[in-house]
């Protein structure tokens, strides 16, 4: 098995989600579904505004002062089966997930996707509980839409969103979900 | 007009190619594309490695050591009528395009889109004579099989690319020419 760059190799022989983040276990998989030949789907670079550069020579840059900036879209965006796909990844250790966690300008990159005919959704893990959720944008919207909460409780993912069970290989196989709920990849 | 964060405006009345980037081109067109609802397409961050930050507080971290990562995929991608979308943009000031310009894996990302039902290509722009093609990743993948040199001739272009024309707006139209040569998007 590869492990792609700046991916912590799972040392211990359990298998559960104990140790490895969200972002590790996607990571993985998306590498399994690269290396497999299922699908491309890769995380997009933290966007950064790089406002000093030590140049030690043409290819030796050396970044020595940049900002974080908010990034426009998500984390994640790929292609499986002719098939556009896009997702934002979130853990929480809460009782649900605060929507300030989410960006605003995400949400409408969420939206317009779906518009576009891309698929869209995030992917949310209950660290406490040990559970991950794919809920896909209509419900996401919709709780938004018809809320005035600030945060997604449990049992919303839990009525409204399907979980993603943690597997040997591939760790969190959301394309599995995705081929159950999508006419389009089925 | 909306302009993006770090597109600098065009202040001249001159509306050819000349102080313009091909990077600013494909970003103000990808906005373009974006506020008429026509399709969504994203410039993906430069990939960094964070080494050193300093948290002033919560939400202002000062990156003080970070170096330039070699990217694994192309500059953009994104979403039009229902199609995955992908490509990587380079300026050439000869008259040919050195292959060094594009590194091996993001060919075979390239190849890989094309694999899985999605749309790739490059755009490369001769800065001297002032045109710009769009060249599919087939006739990319058929010149470095068949050929041997180091550089993609501007003749090979001229034979096997399309010429995007520069308009007011949107600058660089290159979703026109994949509209005329791709069957999926007719």
């Amino acid at each position: 098995m590869n492990y792609p760059g700046g991916v912590k190799k799972n040392t211990t022989k359990n298998y559960g989600n104990r140790g490895m983040s969200l972002e590790e276990d996607i990571n993985l998989t998306n590498q399994y579904y690269l290396n497999n030949n299922i699908a491309v789907i890769y995380k997009k670079p933290v966007p950064i505004s790089v406002r000093k550069v030590d140049y030690k020579s043409r290819n030796d840059a050396l970044i020595k002062e940049a900002m974080f900036l908010v990034p426009s879209t998500t984390d994640y965006n790929g292609l499986y089966k002719g098939c556009y796909i896009d997702f934002e990844a979130k853990e929480t250790k809460l009782n649900n997930l605060p929507l300030s966690n989410i960006h605003k300008h995400q949400i409408n990159h969420l939206k317009n996707i779906e518009e576009h005919k891309g698929i869209s959704f995030i992917i949310v893990r209950f660290v406490l509980k040990d559970i991950t959720f794919l809920l896909e944008t209509k419900h996401l919207i919709n709780f938004i839409d018809s809320e005035t909460r600030k945060s997604i409780p449990f049992e919303y993912f839990n009525k409204y969103g399907y979980i993603i069970n943690m597997k040997y290989t591939p760790r969190l196989d959301y394309l599995e979900v995705l081929r159950i709920i999508r006419s389009e990849l089925k």
